[in-house]
Order: C-alpha cells, then sequence, then structure tokens
C-alpha cells in the first residue's frame, strides 16, 4: 500500500505500545517503551504501521520524512485548561510582584472576576479568533488534544458563548476537543451564592445539555469558592444531565476536594498541591486520576503535589497545563514536563507517561489517543535533534518539539 | 540617507536611552524607557536612528520591516556561560531525580570532572562544531553578547583548547564574546589541590595570557572547591597578567566568595543564592556587579538570590543564564528574565535591565551594547505581537523572541 507520511531514521519511537494501555498507576508510569531506529506509517489520519528501519522493505508513500537524530512521540493530551479566555491579565501579575495581596488585586476588579467582565464585553466571533490564535499556539508546541473548560462567563448566556467557543475550536481545528462546564468557578458580585448556585443548576446546566456544549461538569471547590458540599450538590445537577464530574481540588487548602470527587466517581481531581495521607488513602479506593498542574504551582509559587507519594501509593498520576490567564498563562506541554521532573521529582519516563497516556485516560480518549498504536489517530511529535528524550526536560528552557502532525496532517 | 534596515510601526521600542547609560543601581532599575508607535534605523551593523512614526519622513531603506503589535528591544547581554562544553549531561539529572546523592553521582564520574573527561577527549574542531550549534540556539532566542567561560579543561592543554574554541565563536559569528579563564572550577583527580592551583597559576595563566585568550579570569569559590584565600593567590596571579576577576560566590554556602571577590574589585559576584547583611554590606563599598542566575537556583532546587533585598540596599543586580550541563542547561534569556519575576519578585523592567544593561556593564560593553542608543551595535530582538513588554515573563513557557539582528544583520 502506499502510505501518506512515512517517517524514517527515527533515533527512538517512545511510547509505542502493540495494545492501548488502560492507565497507568504506580510502578508502572516508570516504564516508556522505545523502539530505536524506527519508522512510523501514517494513512489516512490514522497510525498504519510502525516498526524498526531494517524491516520496512520496498516503503511507498506521498511524503517521506527523514527523522535522523529525532524522537518521535504521541502529541501531548492536555486534560484541564481555561483555553477559552478574552485577554492576558499580565497587570495583575506586576501587581502580585509589587506586593499586593489576593485580596487588594480582586478589590481592583482582578482575578477570575476580571476575566469574566472581560469576556462578557466580548462578542462570540472575537473570543473564537483570539482563541483560535491560542490552539495553534498549543498544537506548535506539540498538543494534540485538549480540554477546555468554561467559567469566565458567570451568566447563562456568556457560559454558552463560551462553550460554543470551546466546541467550536474542536470542529474547525485539527484538535480534539473535550469540553467542560465550570459555571462553578467564581460568584458573581451581582449574586448571593445561592442564588448563584441555583442559577447553574436550575439554568445553566439545562441551557448547556440543550445544546450539548459540555462532556463534564467541573467546580472550583475551595475555600472562599465553593465547599464539597456544594460541589457535590452541583456535580449530582450535572450527572443527571450526563455530565461526569472532574473537581478542582486542594489547591490552596486541604478542603476536602479529593474525598468529594471520589465520592462523585469524578474521572479526575486536579491540582492537589494540598494533600496528604487521608486524600491519598481516598484516592486508592477510587477509580479517579489525580491530576497536577506543575504550570499553576510554579506561577504561583505554591508547593509542588507529592508526586511520589501518589506513586508511591500504586496510584496513576495526571500531568496538564491549567493554562489560563490568572494562574497558568502557559499551555506548553514540554515545559509541564520538565516542571515535573525538576520540581515533582518525576523521571522523564514518568511525566511522559502522565501527559500522554494517563491524560488521555482523563480524557477518556484512550482508544484513539496517548500512544503510538496501530489504529490510533495520528496525533505525533517529531523533536530536533536530541540525544535521548530525557534530554527534553532537561533543557527546560528549549522548544525541541520540531513538527507536529495532528490527525495525519503536519500542523504550518 | 538609506538606511539597511528601517523598523516602522513598533508599538514599544524598549529601553532606548539617549545617552550611554551607567551601570543601573537600586530604584533606578524600576525605570525601563519605551518609546510607543516608533521606528528604528540601523545602518553599518549600528543604531542609525530612532524615534516616533511620525517624525519618520520619507524614509529610505534597504529592508523595511513592519513590527506593528510588536516590541523591539536591545537583545540580551548574557554575563556568564560555560557555553563550550563537550556534552549535555542529562543522565545525571535522572540520576538525581532517583535520589543520588552529589557524592554517589560524583563517585560515578559525574558532575564537573564529568564534563572535563568528555572535554578532554574531543577534538578542538569537534568541541568547536558542537558549541557553534549552542551559539545560534542563544543567539535565536535573542542573546546578542556572551561571556564564555574555560573551566571544563583541567589541563593545561584542554583549557587553551576551550578558550580558543570561544574565542573563534567570537571571530566566526555575530555574537560579541568576551572571554573567562576558569582554571579553578574543580581539582583533576589526578592532582592534589595545591599541585593544581599550583599548575594553574604558573601554567595555564601564563600559557592563556601568552595566546590572549581570556579577558578575565574566575574561580569557583565554594566550600569543597577553592577557599577565599586560594580564590585571591589564584585572581592576583591572573591580575598581573590583565585579566580581572569575576568570581562565582555564596552559591551554596556563605562562603567568603563575595567579600573576597569585593577585596579583588572584581568586575562582578555570581551565583548570591546564600548571602544576608554582611555580604550586602561588602558589596555597598564596592564597584562589584551583583549578579543571580536563576536557571541554576532553579534546576538545583536551591533559593533564589535575594533580589529585593540587593536592590533595595541601592546595588545593581545583573541575570545571566550560567548556561552549562549541569546545573543550568538552558541559555534561555527570556525565561531567565521570568524566572527573575517569579521566583525573585523584579517587576519585568528590573529584569529587563539586570539581563540588557547591567549585564553589560558586567562583560564592560555598556559603550556598545545593552541600550537602544544611537552609534550603539544594531543588536535588537523583534517580539511576536504582544500587548506588553510584561507579558514575555509572565508568559513563562513561551519563545516570544521572534526576529533577531545582531551586527546589523538578521539571524536565519
Amino acid at each position: 500500500m502506499t502510505w501518506d507520511i512515512l517517517i524514517t531514521n527515527i533515533k527512538g519511537l517512545a511510547q509505542v505500545r502493540d495494545n492501548t494501555p488502560s492507565v497507568l498507576a504506580g510502578s508502572a508510569m516508570a516504564e516508556l517503551p522505545v523502539l530505536e531506529n524506527a519508522y512510523l506509517a501514517i494513512a489516512d489520519g490514522k497510525i498504519a504501521d510502525y516498526g524498526e528501519m531494517q524491516s520496512l522493505a520496498n516503503p511507498s508513500a506521498d511524503q517521506i520524512i527523514d527523522a535522523k537524530g529525532r524522537f518521535v512521540f504521541p502529541s501531548f493530551v492536555d486534560s484541564h485548561t481555561h483555553l477559552v479566555f478574552a485577554a492576558s491579565r499580565e497587570e495583575e501579575f506586576v501587581m502580585k510582584i509589587k506586593g499586593a495581596s489576593y485580596a487588594e488585586i480582586a478589590a481592583k476588579g482582578g482575578g477570575i472576576l476580571n476575566s469574566a467582565q472581560k469576556l462578557q464585553r466580548m462578542s462570540e466571533d472575537e473570543l473564537y479568533e483570539r482563541s483560535l490564535v491560542r490552539a495553534f499556539e498549543i498544537m506548535k508546541t506539540g498538543t494534540g488534544a485538549v480540554e477546555i473548560k468554561s467559567g469566565y462567563g458567570l451568566t447563562v448566556e456568556d457560559e454558552l458563548k463560551m462553550l460554543r467557543v470551546a466546541r467550536k475550536i474542536g470542529r474547525e481545528t485539527p484538535l480534539k476537543v473535550k469540553t467542560t462546564f465550570l459555571g462553578a468557578h467564581a460568584v458573581p458580585k451581582s449574586l448571593t451564592k445561592d442564588k448563584y448556585i441555583q442559577l447553574v443548576i436550575e439554568e445553566m446546566i439545562p441551557a448547556v445539555a440543550e445544546e450539548k456544549l459540555a462532556d463534564y461538569i467541573d467546580v472550583f471547590c475551595e475555600e472562599g469558592f465553593f465547599s464539597p458540599g456544594e460541589t457535590e450538590q452541583i456535580c449530582e445537577a450535572g450527572k443527571k444531565f450526563g455530565m461526569r464530574p472532574r473537581i478542582h481540588a486542594n489547591q490552596l487548602h486541604r478542603s476536602g476536594g479529593v474525598q468529594v470527587g471520589v465520592k462523585l466517581n469524578a474521572i479526575s481531581v486536579d491540582h492537589l498541591e494540598n494533600i496528604g495521607e487521608e486524600e491519598i488513602k481516598a484516592l486508592q479506593s477510587s477509580s479517579t486520576i489525580p491530576t497536577a498542574l506543575p504550570g499553576a504551582a510554579f506561577f504561583l509559587n505554591l508547593s509542588y503535589p507529592p508526586a511520589r507519594d501518589i506513586m508511591n501509593a500504586g496510584l496513576p498520576l495526571a500531568i496538564a497545563s491549567d493554562y489560563n490567564p490568572g494562574s497558568s498563562p502557559s499551555g506548553n506541554m514540554s515545559l509541564m514536563v520538565a516542571l515535573a521532573c525538576v520540581k515533582m521529582r518525576m523521571t522523564p519516563e514518568e511525566a511522559f507517561n502522565a501527559a500522554t497516556i494517563n491524560t488521555a485516560a482523563a480524557m477518556e480518549i484512550l482508544e484513539t489517543h496517548g500512544s503510538i498504536t496501530r489504529g490510533k489517530t495520528a496525533n505525533v511529535c517529531i523533536t530536533k535533534p536530541i540525544p535521548t528524550l530525557s534530554y527534553i526536560p532537561y533543557s527546560f528552557g528549549a522548544q525541541l518539539v520540531d513538527q507536529v502532525i495532528i490527525n495525519g496532517a503536519l500542523i504550518g
């Protein structure tokens, strides 16, 4: 047969799995299978074949890419982002450097409500155009599938607007997109929390479901935001419409977010800067995937999630970017892998597994994404010439993803 | 007249100084002059003119670059690197993640002696070719001038080899290069420390001077390496041959490195992770420039230098990359600026001043580099479209330097 793209002379084809794996937990995360001196064939947007170069006889392909000295690995799956937003918030970053407290920034209209105000004033078309730039930005740094949350709308219309934009990115770009309704991200100033929760449950969720705009439901379960009880109430309302929960948990406090996530059978609990034995024990009795967001811990100068404790407990661990304008203004997954290694003491193998297979599991797309497996979507990164895969997190400042193929096509 | 390059419609031309400034200290670091809606003209490799777009009449140039929505700033000056080395050391990075101690890594041939062994076995030509790749890598991320140290040779011939390679990079690339003899980087296993110091002073320094290979002399003043007394002895020997000292000081301990640097009238003392009031007081009575290397603090998980204390004491502060294969495998100065802001609480203005004017002062090239001033070398960075200059450290994962001009020519 004639393939569409044939990548030859690959120094190391990483994350090769003949069979689709399940989420990787504990010590299984330490292994990252790498095929040396390999080829990879792509046809009809899928991974058609791979193997050692010496077994490649009479190759025929429309396009041949010589990957001499380069590694190829499945594109990153970023299972936690707020990619759809109106504008950056570097002015708050500077205020924080100058010593302003969270309360002072909030008093000056900062924080989530700042993003909400900017987004509410922006047309759906402009919001799409701005978000599209970011979608291509993350594709170029190697992300092939992404979860996108609402939560800067905070009104029925604006939450719908955000989710429509997220869905449109999924339709109009090569990115695989899953969407999450996060109406309970903050309480708008115009309403009491009770009134807002009522709005979320009685109006937003049904409206979101009516337009089939959300795959998941999320709540910012945190002191000062939404309590575990409120989180449960909101997520149960979403579940009735088929939205499985994924929870913002334990970022700033041991808030009970992990436990409520487990109780709700959440697909994932994300952040986890503040967890201990109790939360780890709760996770051990569940299929909920713990997810670390090292970009936010880096940018907010928080302690990092206890990755080794999580893995030593036999649990899986996923790594996502949390790309958002307030607490993690980066969607660069290579850098998240570097932070995981430098700051969370994960090995490069563990970090790559966390950012591909485990995030694919956290997005329920492991059948099609997250590994080099025949028949899966052809989403791969081709690196610059590098000596080893470990060189990527080691060279923490470098952009070493050189070419990206999504759905079998090179991203320009 | 006809200019070689005219950059038009610049959203913000940053670090514009009509007169060559001196090193910026204390509160003066907070100001970064920016000319909005500006042009910049380049002729004969120099900055020929600049001003507001409205004052640009009948422009004539061989090449016009439209910088709409973009910022332009002087290219970074990186005043502390070990750019010439044989090979990366990501295997030690992984060993450290897995819990190996410094002593265990050293016992397995790791550390500076690992780099020395690899470099000693490599021909001068191959060492040059490998270092050249890194020289272009840092140019592409916006560095226009760089200091390069020896210190992985540790024999007379190999120290000379390193410095010849560094000088050749200065001749054969557009980079402005200054070189530093750092024979006293570590003690080779074959010699006692006393014997090695004797070799450094009696053979290496005269041989380096004979070939005019070093502008400066440096010593790794640190517990377990070289004491303040040894540092003084070695630097005095270098000074006799015209090499002004610059010192590795106070990275791991309060070793007295800062004080000996001040005593020696060093141009700079670099690292400073472990300093307090006493060291700051010593610096206040000197013209020695304190230099922070945030990449190393990040990568080794050390505390960062007390930048605010240094600036509050009315001192200057410079920021360099420390690019080297062991403790800071990145020469990306945008990322160093981001680390300075996120981790050392420097404002974006302070960090840009620290990485341009103050590092130019620390390399004694302020007459030609470090600011947008008529007559200076035309070394500038053109960013991607960004809303503000603060957006660069805020978007810590992004490569926002889009085009780089060095000596008046675009780097491909």
